[in-house]
């Protein structure tokens, strides 16, 4: 049932899980769709529609348990467990993703960084800082969740190829470029140039007043 | 005619951008709908589609000029000038985005930071970090053309305001939150909680081999 699920749908979900953490952190417990589609800038029926496809949380007349729905979000979006983490390329990017806090609050725990530049490695650091030599025999005795590629762009896919062999299932990529990567392996892609120009086309594009 | 253009093919216009400039850099002249395609993962009929909402660059049987399309795509992102950017809040994210030297590439100057902790503040740095009770006598002398949200997500909203107050017309959000802006302003967000979570998502639902 879940593969028939839209991208667009999917896409919403961290979205619907942020909303409602918000609500249980104001103390609210019940909300209905239609509150929570103004909230959103949904329409109700969107809402309704979009968590059906997990099952339908609601209850005709009650709205939603925001408690309850939080916690059934939280398990779909794969949280409520912990993942360690290593980020490859400890650069400005990199470095910040380590240091920030936010993600260790929801399980996510950098075990280590790696870089090819040796003036940037420091194994005293925490999380320490390994050479990128020293990737593969690091990950055959400490098996990363995750891993993060922000590397330059043009060592990102020969980056990319390096940490599916050596068993990674997982890349969040931020070298600005489109990197494959095989079956079972899952992408997911964050280009801020991108997003950038977005911005930049919106703003062109705006309407003058 | 621009209106009714579509938020993904709009989604795209970077990636265009992004690929076509690699091919130039390779030093490629023309390229196929074909070619382009298969390089980019898409069909050649959508990528004869999206391009025709913009005029239409490719010529039947002789395929796309590259440098000609690159150049055309630059100006509809609304590149090809200089932006005046600056950062409010001063963290991690913030701060690598201002060490981030591709932006100045495409024109993005950075002249100033922001931050409401008087220990990060420093005006000797490059670019200067200034403390937040100065934003609006800073814009009032200094205009900028796009502003970086970069604070605790309790604080953005009330960024947004402040800084739509004090005349900024467009707004890239990475506090993990949806702001609202008013109608003229634009505004880009780059959430990511949501990006790790869809990757989290995609994992725990990955067809198990």
């Amino acid at each position: 049932m879940r593969k028939n699920i839209s991208t667009a749908v999917i896409r919403r979900l961290p979205r619907y899980y942020r909303c409602l953490s918000e609500l249980a952190n104001e103390g609210a417990e019940r909300i209905s769709s239609q509150d929570l589609a103004r909230r959103m800038g949904l329409t109700a029926s969107q809402i309704r529609q979009d968590l059906n496809h997990f099952g339908g949380f609601g209850q005709q007349g009650y709205g939603y348990n925001i408690k309850e729905l939080k916690n059934e979000l939280r398990v779909l979006l794969g949280l409520g467990r912990a993942y360690s983490v290593i980020i490859v390329g400890a650069g400005n990017i990199g470095t910040a993703l380590a240091r920030y806090s936010g993600f260790a609050r929801e399980g996510f725990y950098v075990s280590a960084l790696f870089d090819a530049n040796p003036a940037r490695c420091n194994r005293a650091e925490q999380p320490p800082i390994f050479p990128a030599d020293n990737l593969e025999g690091y990950l055959a005795e400490n098996p990363a969740d995750i891993a993060v590629i922000s590397v330059p762009v043009q060592h990102a896919q020969a980056m990319a190829d390096r940490l599916c062999k050596a068993g990674v299932k997982a890349i969040w990529n931020f070298a600005p470029c489109d990197i494959s990567v095989p079956a079972g392996t899952v992408l997911e892609s964050v280009n801020l140039s991108d997003s950038l120009y977005q911005l930049t086309y919106l703003a062109a594009h705006r309407e003058k007043k």
